[in-house]
C-alpha cells in the first residue's frame, strides 16, 4: 500500500520549515490548561485506567448526543460510537457494510481513499463543483453505488461548503435510491458564517454521520465518533472492539469533563473560529496581492484553501521544498492521481509572518517558471523562424 | 460478527458481581500517582497534542528496543511499530499479509480468533499440551500454513507456559517450511518463576513479536507494539497510518516518561508479579481444598488459571451468574465452539475474600448439578431395574 504523501511530507519537514502541506491546527489554540486539569482530576481514580466498554464513555456520549439534539438533530446517546478518531470510524463501517462501490466526490480526503482501497471498495468520483457536488452525476452514480461518502462542510482539500439546495437534494438522492450517506464532518464546527445543518439530520435511518476531536480540541487525543440510528450502529459494536477493545479512556474522560464546562468549550470553539477566519483573510489577501494569477474559491470554513493555476505544481513543489516552504499538490487527491495544477494550502498552523513569508517564497518560484516557459517558447519560436 | 462473549459479561456486570471472567489486571496495582506526574508533566507543552508520527514516539521506540536488547534480543528503534493496544498490532499484520491461512493453538485468545475471521483467514488448530504447542501436528500444519499465530508465555485461555524444548522445535518448524510467526506476548512479564526469551529472538527475520503495556501499566492507555525485523516492519507503517493515523500521544509520553524512570519501573514489576503469583496461590489452595475434582495446570506467570472438569459449564456458569459470580467456558476460545466442560479463571481483579466467596458458590453450584446427574441416573437405573 502506499503511503500517504501528506504524512511523508509531514515527517520530512523540520521546525524552520513553513508548512501549509498538513491539516494542522494551531497548537497555540489548544487549551492545554483546561486539558491538563481534566487529565489531573480523571487521574483521582484507577478506574480511568482500566479496560471500558467498546461502546464509549457513556457520559461522552451523552455529551455529544446532547450537541446534536441541540442543533435540532435529535440523537441518543445510544446512537453515538466512540472511535479512535474519525479515521478509525470509517474503517470501522466500510468493514461492516462490505460494500463494492462508493460515490465520492473528486477532489476528497486521501485518507478516505486509502480506506476504500484497503477495504477492497471501488469509488466513483463526481466532480465538486463550487455549491458541492454536481448533482446529475451524483444521482446517476448513488443509483449504481447506494453508497455516497461526502464532505459537505469545508471540504478536504478543497474548503468547499454545500448550499442548503445541494444538501437538500444529496438527501433527496439517497432516499429515493435505498442509498446510505456517510457524512464525513471534521471541520463542522470551524464555520466562519453560520453553522450548516448534517445532511444525516434530513435521513437520519440512512446516514451516517462522523465526527471528530481533533480539530476542535486536540488531535493527539485520538477521539472521534459515528452518530447513526440504533439500527445502523448496532452492528459496528462488534467491528470497533475486535479492531481495538476500545477507544484510550483517559482522552474520553479528559473530553467529557471539557465538554461538561459548557461556557467554557463554546468560548474555546469561538475563538478557534475568529482565530482561523483571521488567518484565511489574510492568506488569500497574501494570495491576491502577491500571485493573482493563483485563482480559488474562498472558504467559509474550515482549514483549507484551494488554489487552480497554470504552472505544474510538483515542479513548482520540488523548487519551493528546497527554499523551506511546503504544500499539497491537489492531484493527490484525486483517485486517478493524474496531476492536475491545483495545491490545497492549509492556513492554520502558521504565523501570518510565516504565512507572508511562505507566499512571497512561492510567488518567486512561480515567476521563475512562468519565465522558464517563456525562454522556452521564444526560442521555439526563434528556432521556427529560422526553420 | 459475533461480539465477544467475555466483553458482553463484562457489561452486563456490576460492582457487586465477583468476576472470574475478564482479562482484568488488577486496578489497585497500577501506578496511578507515577501515571499522574508523567501526564502533568507531558501537558507543560501543547507538542504532545498534535498530530504526530505514524510510527509512534520516538523516545518510547528506543525504550522499548533497549529493553529487549537488555535481555539479549537485539533490537533499534526502527523495529518498533507502536500500535493502538496489541490488538490492533494483529489486525495491522494481518491486513498487510493477506494470507489464507493460520496455525493457532487450540484453545486460543478470542480476540485473535475474531480477527482471524473478521480478515477473511482460516484458522487451523492444533492441540496444547502442557508444555506447549503439539509438535508433530504444528510441523504438519505449519507446512501448509506457512503462518503460525502462537502466545508462548502464560497462554490465553489456559495460562500454559512453552518449554524451551518447545519454543526451539517452534523456531525450528518454521524456518524449514519458510514461514512466519506472529508471537504474541501481552503477558511475557508476568512470570512467577523466570522470564523466558521470545520463541522470536530465534529467527528474527521471519516473526513478528507483540508486546502490550496493557498488563503491566494500564490497559484504558491502549499502547501496544509490533518488534520485526526492518525488512518485515516497513510496509505495516502505511496500514497502521490508515486505520487510525498515530496511537494517543499523551499514553505514548506517560509510558515513556514512567520507563525512563528505570529503577521504579522494574520496582513496579516486580511488585505486579509478587501480587499476582500470590494470587495465583491462595486461587488454587482454595480450588484445591473445595473443588478438588476441577483438574488444572498450575500457572507460572500470567493471569489465568484453567480448569477441566465433569460438569456442564455452560448450565453452571447460568446458575452462577445467579449468585453474582462469573467466568469464561472453554468453550469459547476454540473456534468450532464446541462444549468442553472447560473454564478459564482470572485471578489477578479479585480480592482474597472475593477468590473464596467466589469458589464457595461455584463449589456449591457443582454439587448440586452432580446431584441432580445423579437422581437422574439413579432413577433411569431404578426404571431399567423395573423393566
Amino acid at each position: 500500500m502506499k503511503r500517504s504523501f501528506i504524512r511523508e511530507i509531514l515527517e520530512y519537514t523540520n521546525s524552520n520549515t513553513i508548512s501549509f502541506a498538513g491539516g494542522l491546527p494551531d497548537e497555540k489554540l489548544f487549551p492545554l490548561e483546561v486539558i491538563r486539569d481534566c487529565a489531573n482530576s480523571a487521574l483521582q481514580s484507577a478506574k480511568v485506567l482500566q479496560y471500558a466498554k467498546s461502546s464509549g464513555l457513556d457520559s461522552l456520549r451523552e455529551l455529544i448526543a446532547q450537541s446534536y439534539t441541540k442543533r435540532g438533530f435529535k440523537t441518543s446517546p445510544e446512537e453515538i460510537l466512540i472511535t479512535s478518531g474519525s479515521q478509525q470510524a470509517l474503517d470501522v463501517i466500510l468493514r461492516s457494510i462490505k460494500s463494492q462501490n462508493i460515490t465520492v466526490e473528486a477532489p476528497s480526503y486521501l485518507g478516505a481513499m486509502n480506506l476504500f482501497a484497503l477495504n477492497g471498495i471501488k469509488t466513483e468520483a463526481v466532480e465538486l463543483k463550487e455549491n458541492g457536488i454536481e448533482l446529475n452525476s451524483f444521482k446517476q452514480s448513488v443509483a449504481n453505488t447506494k453508497l455516497a461518502y461526502l464532505i459537505p462542510d469545508f471540504q478536504n482539500p478543497t474548503g468547499i461548503s454545500y448550499s442548503q439546495e445541494c444538501r437538500d437534494m444529496v438527501a433527496k438522492e439517497i432516499k429515493e435510491h435505498n442509498g446510505i450517506l456517510i457524512e464525513d464532518a471534521p471541520y463542522s464546527e470551524l464555520y466562519f458564517e453560520e453553522f450548516m445543518p448534517p445532511i444525516s439530520s434530513k435521513i437520519p435511518n440512512s446516514s451516517y454521520h462522523l465526527g471528530s476531536f481533533s480539530k476542535t480540541l486536540a488531535p493527539a487525543l485520538r477521539v472521534g465518533w459515528i452518530r447513526a440510528s440504533k439500527k445502523l450502529i448496532k452492528p459496528l459494536l462488534a467491528y470497533k472492539e475486535v479492531m481495538d477493545l476500545h477507544t484510550n479512556m483517559l482522552s474520553q474522560e479528559i473530553i467529557s469533563c471539557f465538554l461538561s464546562k459548557h461556557k467554557l468549550y463554546e468560548e474555546h470553539l469561538e475563538n478557534i473560529r475568529n482565530s482561523y477566519k483571521s488567518k484565511m483573510e489574510f492568506f488569500t489577501q497574501e494570495l491576491d496581492k502577491k500571485i493573482p494569477e493563483f485563482n480559488y474559491i474562498k472558504p467559509k470554513g474550515g482549514m483549507f484553501v484551494y488554489v487552480k493555476t497554470d504552472v505544474d505544481v510538483y515542479k513548482l513543489l520540488e523548487r519551493t521544498m528546497q527554499n523551506g516552504v511546503v504544500f499539497v499538490p491537489g492531484g493527490e487527491f484525486y483517485s486517478d492521481n493524474k496531476n492536475r495544477n491545483e495545491i490545497r494550502f492549509n492556513y492554520t498552523n502558521s504565523t501570518q509572518e510565516q504565512i507572508s513569508k511562505g507566499i512571497e517564497l512561492i510567488t518567486e518560484a512561480t515567476h521563475y517558471m512562468q519565465y522558464l516557459t517563456n525562454q522556452k517558447s521564444d526560442r521555439y519560436e526563434r528556432i521556427n523562424s529560422l526553420s
